[in-house]
């Protein structure tokens, strides 16, 4: 287990105090999560608050900070000699504590009596089922009330701190990336037509694992680029096809990479291919360009769209006045999902805590139109601010269909071009950055991202493999 | 999604309802089990159950058999086009019913209508929590309750079907086991002094995953192997010590595979480590020439137990005699566990359904003996039973230390001996067999086993990597 310096913990905790002002703050972290039976396990995650203000990376803990007392306590269950005989001989309770600067433990039996009196406790929205019942339990309310009774101080404070990054956790994350961008260059190399998606999908789970942490998310590897987030591995890839690889890698402290390249499965991309692809590439450009403190990633976003209808008008898909057709929403049927999200302990950074309070304003609220609704970060970049840019052109069949049965916003797509690429795919680009003083800064090692270098690669790794 | 032909599933659902009798049986699905926050899922995993008898491998999915009214309905939910965009249009809930030769379908909503009234209701014991909540609301009782209204008399019949594998089971159990070997014949290849053993699982990981299937479960590649589920990776390989690697692979189709090996980091075991290899491996022999239908497992683990006393006895680690040794347990402090378990969906087949129904009868109640209490199954084998043989000698110091402290069983142990094994670690070394009319049968590949067919690889891996 590696954990910061107890300094950093205890100082998180002490700003997150100073948020909050008073009551008890309850941090549940993770249980083992069975798999096919109980005690068949996935590997362990632990909850990333818990991480960020507790560092521990083992079930079955809990932290309570009692800011009007001033005392921080961590409970928890001391393996016995005979459990130790399975799992080894952790350390103990008191010893975890002191790691990351908590003076005070106790078993976790002893938890619900430390809660009372049940006034002015604060809790985050727990996601995880056991969770939410071992609060319900301990609060003695109902499991479905639960979610309700999270604290919006609380979520608003963490939101805070875990938001802007940290030089130690700026470190980590191009750490992350610099993983996932090796994890992409392997697929540039060995992709080959024939392979079946999940031989792809094993090579750079492998490569994540090697590097002494694990994939931040369930990789995306398919040759169905149009379906966001497909979890399908079975296809076999094949010349003229491409491949959509959006994955990345976690560090053994949890900190994130997540990057998309879309590549092709033969040594080049065809006309039509390089076309988009290019589209793609121009809007990733300009929003990098636009990234700085002070600006909304919302008109990052619109840019990114207006920048993508320009290309698809230019090749005869979208037409009239561009300007009306982003703000109307037309341009969501090729880009239905969001620019990009923030990133740190979760790919999607704190997307438990809400998107409201981690993408959005109390005076800027997520909109509810089609594409802008998935669109998680919305709000003013700040100096710190880690995150994803990722456009994408999808050619989704069923969503054509629909919205050319519906006449949906004819006036600015040419449906009946469209229907020439019913079968392309999609192409989705992206990469992690941190907003700086003056713009941004590219996070890990650069990955080839031009069509031409793709190519080269791709080019003499198929010779080298024929 | 790999199924087997629907006349299986057919067959299998009416052997059910005829060994159940009357009443309606509920098979709940799993659903996709979150990480660190709700979206970002662990891979999805089905349930056993619902895949033995509805083959379908997709979240969101439960089953009810009405024996009574001799009615079949999936419960699920179609995906909307806009849910498409994000995860593809999978196949609508009456094709895939079609598939498993149902013919009744309901969205889910409709099931709790379904369950009225709530009369001879069966429903398997639940291991994840979201399942048991969602038990307890259709059910109308506390969550807490909900355990405890699991069927005998369904989990019996399932458990009676499921133990007995057929030709189509074995073909993969055993595609599973040759798979598992060739992760195996890796570790044996490239494992080196330096390497962490983190880098072992990312490499085995990734071949379980590359042959379309995944891990069956989290493995164990240890240098501390007198930890029987040590999932900690973080420790460096170094020559002198043994690495004992327990994993397998599960197929396309969820059928695991569970092999262990010990082997030298060096290219040689040292004396001492040869001295107690050979001694589980003969335990090991011995155990295997046992297996037969009609033989209670139990007998051949306690059959294991003597042979592996005797080898501790030969080299001057116990003491006594051991008939009288093994039946009070003393050799447990070397072997705490038991020498193999069923297998076949899950790695311990069937181990959520209950240890009592799976491993034992009415009248052979499992021991809470230490050691034997971890002995998962004890009773006749039958014909066509998959299971493990997995004999150990492990040196768990704290243990040791325990028992010393307390005296306990110094009339079989030498104490003042077994401090000379203190850093030993530990061995195991497991293969899978299915129960034939005349014996059994080793399933997958064979795995090289013996000492000097294990050193030889080592030396020419070793040598050819240097």
């Amino acid at each position: 287990m590696k954990t910061f310096s107890k300094a950093i913990y205890t100082e998180r905790r002490k700003q997150l105090k100073l948020l909050v002002g008073s009551g008890k703050l309850l941090f549940l972290g993770n249980e083992e999560s069975s798999m096919n039976f109980k005690d068949n396990w996935y590997p362990f995650r632990q909850d990333s608050s818990f991480l960020y203000f507790f560092g521990l990376d083992l079930p079955g803990l809990a932290a309570v900070i009692d800011i009007d007392e001033d005392r921080e306590m961590l409970f928890g269950n001391d393996l016995t000699a005979e459990e130790s005989v399975w799992h080894g001989a952790t350390l103990q309770l008191a010893d975890l504590a002191d790691m990351v600067g908590v003076d005070k433990v106790s078993s976790i039996d002893g938890l619900p009596k430390y809660l009372k009196p049940k006034t002015d406790i604060h809790i985050l929205p727990p996601y995880r089922p056991e969770n939410a019942q071992k609060l319900a339990q301990w609060l003695e309310v109902s499991v479905l009330q639960i979610a309700s009774l999270a604290s919006e101080v609380f979520i608003k404070a963490v939101v805070k701190l875990r938001s802007v990054k940290s030089p130690e956790e700026i470190r980590e994350i191009n750490k992350a990336v610099t993983c996932s961008a090796a994890m992409h260059k392997r697929v540039l190399q060995e992709a080959k037509s024939g392979m079946k998606e999940y031989e792809i999908v094993g090579m750079i789970t492998g490569e994540a694992i090697r590097s002494g942490g694990n994939l931040s998310f369930t990789p995306i590897v398919t040759i169905d680029g149009q379906i966001l987030h497909n979890h399908n591995y079975s296809q076999t890839l094949t010349d003229g096809k491409m491949l959509l690889c959006d994955f990345g890698a976690e560090t053994a402290m949890h900190y994130a990479g997540d990057i998309t390249r879309t590549l092709p499965v033969g040594p080049a991309f065809s006309a039509n291919q390089k076309e988009v692809y290019q589209i793609v590439r121009d809007a990733h450009q300009t929003a990098i360009e636009s990234l700085r403190p002070g600006v909304r990633f919302k008109n990052i976003h619109l840019l990114a769209c207006k920048k993508l209808a320009e290309g698809l008008s230019a090749i005869g898909l979208m037409k009239g006045n561009l300007d009306d057709a982003v703000e109307n929403g037309a341009h969501a049927l090729f880009f239905p999902c969001g620019l990009g999200h923030m990133m740190g302990l979760d790919v999607h950074d704190m997307e438990d805590l809400g998107e409201q309070y981690v993408g959005y304003t109390e005076t800027l609220v997520k909109s509810t139109q089609f594409g802008l609704k998935s669109l998680r970060l919305g709000k003013e970049l700040e100096e710190g601010y880690v995150l994803t840019i990722e456009p994408g052109i999808y050619f989704n069949p069923l969503l054509i269909d629909q919205w050319k049965a519906e006449k949906k916003h004819s006036a600015f797509i040419r449906y009946d071009q469209v229907a020439n690429y019913r079968d392309f795919g999609g192409i989705r680009i992206e990469d992690d950055f941190v907003i700086t003083n003056g713009g941004s800064e590219l996070l890990g090692e650069p990955l080839e991202v031009e069509i031409d270098a793709l190519e080269a690669i791709r080019r003499t790794a198929l010779s080298a493999n024929a």
